[in-house]
């Protein structure tokens, strides 16, 4: 990593010194050129600021657009965020975000399960988009670290199968029934998270008529799809990204989810390009920088 | 036309004399293979059966599966479709439907008006599936048959700009402001109904944060599509595709929907060969067919 000057907080923010940081897939997308980012990647972290420990909302929003008046921020069109869009990010000893962003961290959640908060709120996303039902047949395609995580997160929520391809990650979110092969059109909802181009069209396969597809998958490049079954049996897809910190706070702090099994190695940030290489490696988890 | 020996209703159902048929883009993609579909053409009609005018719901289901027990029989996975899937259609002098599927045609509807029944019901299908509020921006992109006749679904129920590239066929529908070109992410609602490979990301452009994307288009082709921004606005799309009877029935009795205008061309059955060749020429509207 190159040497950075520490940013230098605009009115109305903090500066947030990192305690630990987290490599997301996005981020292995943006070091290829994902967004057009020019600028330090990362968006999950825990870090100090006024001497509290501190996670953060990585959308910067104006506060006066319409989006905003809305309490849609996530969506504000003058946003900067964190580590994507013309925001420097947490892979660095020091970031800066709007004082509104941050949330002061429970002290019984330790820096390990704190650097997931970012990620489980995009899990719990989902819930506020669709609610579910205990009776549900959730179908969730994808053994990533995101997919984990939503495992944990539905999985007493609704029934829920998962579809992933490596037995040895599926293993680590236990109480969850897997599987390769499922009849197609029977889910009532079905998750895409499988990061892959693949995953989109065997969602749509899976999901019942008037069914709900939520998609998780930013995938940057386009792929070639077939959206007739999704008109013919009156799908509704919906695009899933940023969450609410509140619910990922309070279920990591009660245990509900636990993701400290997904950390597979943590590096120093001066060896930084070695982790991101190392979290670009097929079937990895989480990889994550101490500053 | 081949002749064909008069269909044999089964148990249950009725025959039905066609007294003038529809002819609709999806006949059009039939006669070029999709759906694999080997039988007579036709979907839209208005007939006559045990002495009485009617029209007649599309799907045949089968009556005693999940989705049918569920109202939803237009999904359901053993139905046969009429012109489209292993059931003959309405380009004949008979067809052959469930009773339950008849609707009685009310007297002040003309042969003209009954005619657009079907597809006035998957104009319908919109308000079912996503209930619209005056305040709303609402996008309409095409101008074809269907896309008109969404116009006149939706012009007074919610603030309507129809994107089309004809201004004789926008014309047809009086009292809808139209455009060609529009800001980014400002509207509430778009409905695509252009039938082509690039409607859908148009449609993604033009659809706020959070906004909704009705797709009405079943085209055939699969087309390269990036779905980043879905994910990325977090949008909705909504299939859709037929829809109930009643409401278009009491609309077009009403005259609120009067897509007489529509109709350019009308051919006797055993001119149908030179009916579908019209109705295929760019820019056509409503071609009809009476036996």
């Amino acid at each position: 990593m190159p040497a950075h000057a520490n940013p230098i907080p605009a009115a109305g923010e903090a500066l947030v010194k990192v305690r630990l940081a987290g490599i997301c897939s996005t981020d292995l997308e943006i070091v290829r050129g994902y967004m057009g980012f020019r600028g330090i990647p990362g968006h999950e972290f825990v870090g100090e600021a006024a001497g509290q420990r501190v996670v953060g909302e990585i959308n910067a929003a104006c506060g006066s657009c319409a989006l905003c008046h809305d309490g849609l921020g996530r969506h504000c069109p003058n946003r900067t965020v964190l580590g994507i869009d013309r925001r420097d990010g947490a892979f660095a000893e020091f970031l800066t975000l709007p004082l509104a962003n941050l949330r002061p961290v429970p002290d019984k959640l330790t820096d390990e399960l704190a650097v997931f908060v970012e990620p489980t709120a995009a899990a719990f996303e989902i819930l506020e988009q669709v609610p579910l039902r205990p009776q549900q047949e959730v179908a969730l395609l994808g053994d990533g670290k995101l997919a984990l995580l939503i495992a944990q997160v539905l999985r007493d929520r609704c029934r829920l199968r998962v579809f992933g391809k490596h037995a040895e990650k599926l293993a680590l979110v236990p109480g969850v029934e897997t599987t390769t092969a499922a009849p197609e059109g029977q889910f009532d909802v079905v998750v895409e998270a499988t990061g892959s181009e693949q995953g989109f069209q065997q969602a749509l396969s899976l999901v019942r008529p008037r069914g709900t597809l939520v998609l998780k998958s930013t995938v940057a490049a386009s792929s070639r799809l077939n959206l007739a079954p999704l008109v013919v049996n009156e799908v509704t897809v919906v695009g899933s990204r940023c969450g609410l910190f509140e619910p990922a706070i309070a279920a990591l702090a009660a245990g509900a989810v636990d993701p400290r099994p997904f950390i597979q190695a943590e590096y120093p940030l001066e060896q930084g390009l070695a982790a991101l290489e190392h979290a670009a490696r097929p079937g990895t988890l989480k990889v994550l920088l101490r500053p």
